[in-house]
């Protein structure tokens, strides 16, 4: 594996299950990749399996194996791109660390396509200035996408947007003219017309904070879908497979999306053991990674209302407990009551509520990184972002280019909820919501995001809130004051709660 | 102010409304009391007043003034005891330092009674070992309780303990037999009877953390009245003062707390300005200092779900955004209804609403001091946290006695629902938590933390959730594996989903 000057257009270090697609995609639109991995045998087997084998008439890959970070360096053009494929934390820093040892330059790039938390991001880009540009890319759509087209949220440094541009817009997943995604699945065979899942977000951790987010929104998404079969079955009894034929019928409209896609074809599948439905026989106790957990942190640190990301990763807490869980449902006994309304009825109620509710859940989505934005001086594209959303990751679906629409026609939208299209969706559709959160309460099923989402939307079209009694208490226990609504603001007061006649007094 | 050899028993460093006040009930209690802050007026002005002017028959004050540390240090008898009294943060560890060079020894105690966070004070308990202990309480109850008795919530090394012990005892809020506080708000004349608001916690950061979920709970606590005080009016069209009036009967009931007896008086209030109810003069934006977060963060971070505190936390940032609300309350229309039930029927539905969900709110904080022991390797007794929360903190409530009974009877109660008397209690009174959510849902009127209750409720009471299909939607799009009903525990399967016939296949 000694090579040399082979010109090749950008490095891979890692070469694990992500690299290793990554670096396929990428060779597959004819960029020349170079790639080395501590272990010497993910790369041989890597050039002697599916960098090599090829459909008739595709050119031979461009793949060069390397044994150090020094033979890495000098078999890549000027300035250098190097990707960094390898776990999140340490490891990252380490890569960065052997690089500048093995000759890395100012000009180079190097370019951290993991799963790295937004503030490593930030911390690394200045960390390493004048040493080489630190660049972030988070990629969503796990090995399928990174291999025929994921969804790349690329921060960083402006001028080297441009080095990674061609390269990050040829292998990220396309769309066509009305936002759906061209797909493929064949080897040598990539897709190059549409428009790219790909746009600068900004710099430094701005790709990962918006991938973070992301998933936020991903795990509020498959919630929201939980509930929705959770209910129906309840409440109608259907068999799980008949429910996947709704969520196949649901997938035809405004709910058309890949997670619905899916959870119509999960709900079909029989058990090949039992022959039961295969979701029976999964453990009710659901996983979880950490980036729902640090959206929701990340949301609440900043004051950003996030209830229904916030519920979605509290659900899977809940789910865990499956003990005491069954400990409790026979302690706990529920009244509970079923609904008068008709199988239609029911059903078209709970597809519209879960439109309304995922409405809410990107609309939180988009506050956060409205907030983060502001937080750490980035400059995001909102529009920019639902477009890359729309292929190549988890969350993609037809509604996305509707989100796109707002944020294009009104770049400083304050809420998505404000945006005609979908106040008039919340305004159609809304009864549903409603409905549902009323056949869940009476029915004892739970369903905290739909109720979230239902509190939300209510909340914020709430011209008066009850905060006002919050804040006589804050100022009845704490002296914390208030402000009065015919005064000024920013003028504070506080009434002496103890002393006869509650004489008001203005502070400060 | 030069003293020296006074043989104080307990020396302060800042006397600001929180130090001056608790330094008062020492004295009040009959302990000297040397007195050191950076502001000598402070000092000599406390001297001139409040410590000097008493009640006839009262012995005079036994407060020293120091004009340094090391006076400070000279005027206490060993192992010398000091309170720190500062902001939070870099402050403390100043004092700290300025303790040590003022002459600290080894066995000398300094309490941090702010309001640190508990990572901090587990940080310094490490740090300055060696050099003096350090211990940790948190005081509740403002100035107020600091003066006349607040519930305090120590923690740090159990051998300092036996010094503090007699001091807290004495000065901490008292309960009667029947666990009701004993108030008193005259200078000179201490309650010395009934069972003291305090109790050894644990070591280290323990009872800052304890009172940081209190922070959390009273959150809750004071969102869900304020939900409760807003269904009411927007259902039935009571003007505040009646409402004052209900929630003065309720305050007769199982739901007598200190929060509900201030709302009562609130909500009697009117403007003497306008003559309007006073909270309508107030506006509805409601501040928060960060506790409330804190304890949704932890949680979250330790995978608690905690819904109720974090929807508390979210509807106090909600209501920040007045203009946004405005804007949203003209693009966002509701189509909502009243409910046919009777007003006395309503009543007694949002009545029983508040308990449940109040007892699904402290459900939820001991669920966090349950998780948090684990991660910090304390053994936190229950029954005493509620213990000392009956009295001088702002959650005193007479419920908090049930809950000590209940972890009383059953230390080990994995979940305050799983308990005899509160599952008793869900079970009477659920139908009111689920009607208020029904009639919430219809009338468009936002109560988050009310949904938030009853999710948990239903979700923690249900034996099968749908994380089962969740499980499988994260098998299929990221491989990432779920467990079987039917195997073994910890026995990882993947369904090829991709695969014709789907094949499963069990992994590691």
């Amino acid at each position: 594996m000694q090579t040399q000057n082979q010109n090749c257009n950008i490095g891979f270090v890692g070469l694990g299950v992500m690299g290793k697609n990554l670096a396929l995609n990428l060779a597959d639109h004819g960029y020349r990749v170079a790639g080395f991995d501590l272990d010497a045998a993910k790369i041989q087997d890597l050039l002697d399996t599916e960098a090599k084998e090829r459909p008739a008439g595709v050119d031979a890959p461009r793949m060069v194996g390397c044994s150090s970070m020094s033979e890495l360096l000098n078999n890549l053009v000027k300035p250098r791109v190097i990707v960094v494929l390898v776990p999140a934390g340490a490891p990252v820093d380490a890569v960065c660390h052997n690089l500048i040892e093995a000759g890395l330059e100012a000009d180079d790039i190097v370019v951290d396509c993991g799963n790295s938390q937004w503030t490593d991001t930030i911390r690394r880009e200045q960390e390493y200035q004048g040493k080489f540009k630190f660049f972030g890319t988070a990629v969503s759509g796990g090995e399928v996408g990174a291999r025929f087209g994921p969804s790349l949220m690329p921060g960083g440094d402006a001028d080297s947007w441009k080095y990674l541009k061609p390269m990050w817009e040829s292998v990220a997943a396309k769309v066509d003219a009305n936002g759906k995604p061209i797909e493929t699945r064949t080897p040598g065979q990539p897709v190059t017309e549409g428009e790219p899942c790909t746009a600068y977000l900004g710099p430094n951790g701005a790709g990962h904070y918006v991938k973070m987010v992301h998933n936020g929104i991903e795990y509020a998404d498959m919630q929201l879908i939980c509930e929705a079969y959770h209910l129906i079955r309840s409440l109608l009894g259907y068999e799980p497979a008949e429910i996947g034929k709704l969520f196949e019928k649901w997938n035809q409209g405004v709910l058309n999306s890949y997670l619905v896609e899916i959870t119509a074809d999960i709900l079909q599948q029989q058990d090949p053991k039992t022959g039961a439905p295969l979701v029976d026989m999964i453990l009710d106790s659901a996983g979880q990674k950490g980036t729902g957990r640090w959206t929701s942190i990340s949301a609440t640190q900043m004051g950003v209302p996030a209830g229904i990301i916030s519920e979605s990763v509290y659900a899977r807490a809940l789910s865990t407990l499956t003990a005491e869980r069954e400990k409790a449902s026979q302690v706990l006994v529920a009244q509970v009551q079923g609904s008068d309304l008709s199988n239609e009825d029911i059903e078209n109620a709970i597809e519209n509520a879960l439109y309304c509710a995922k409405i809410c859940a990107y609309a939180q989505g988009f506050q956060i990184m409205r907030a983060a934005q502001e937080e750490y001086n980035w400059e995001l594209n909102f529009s920019d972002i639902a477009r890359i959303w729309r292929g190549g990751c988890i969350i993609r679906a037809s509604f996305l280019q509707k989100i796109a629409d707002a944020f294009t026609e009104n770049h400083d939208l304050e809420n998505l909820l404000l945006s005609d299209y979908f106040a008039n969706a919340m305004d159609n559709r809304q009864d549903g919501l409603r409905k549902a959160v009323v056949m869940a309460a009476q029915a004892g099923v739970p369903v905290p995001a739909f109720y979230s989402a239902l509190a939300y939307f209510d909340g914020y079209r709430s011209e008066i809130l009850p905060a006002n009694l919050l804040q006589a208490q804050r100022d009845y226990f704490g002296a914390h004051t208030y402000e009065r609504v015919d005064a000024e603001p920013g003028e504070k007061f506080h009434t002496q709660w103890q002393v006869p006649g509650r004489p008001e007094i203005q502070t400060k």
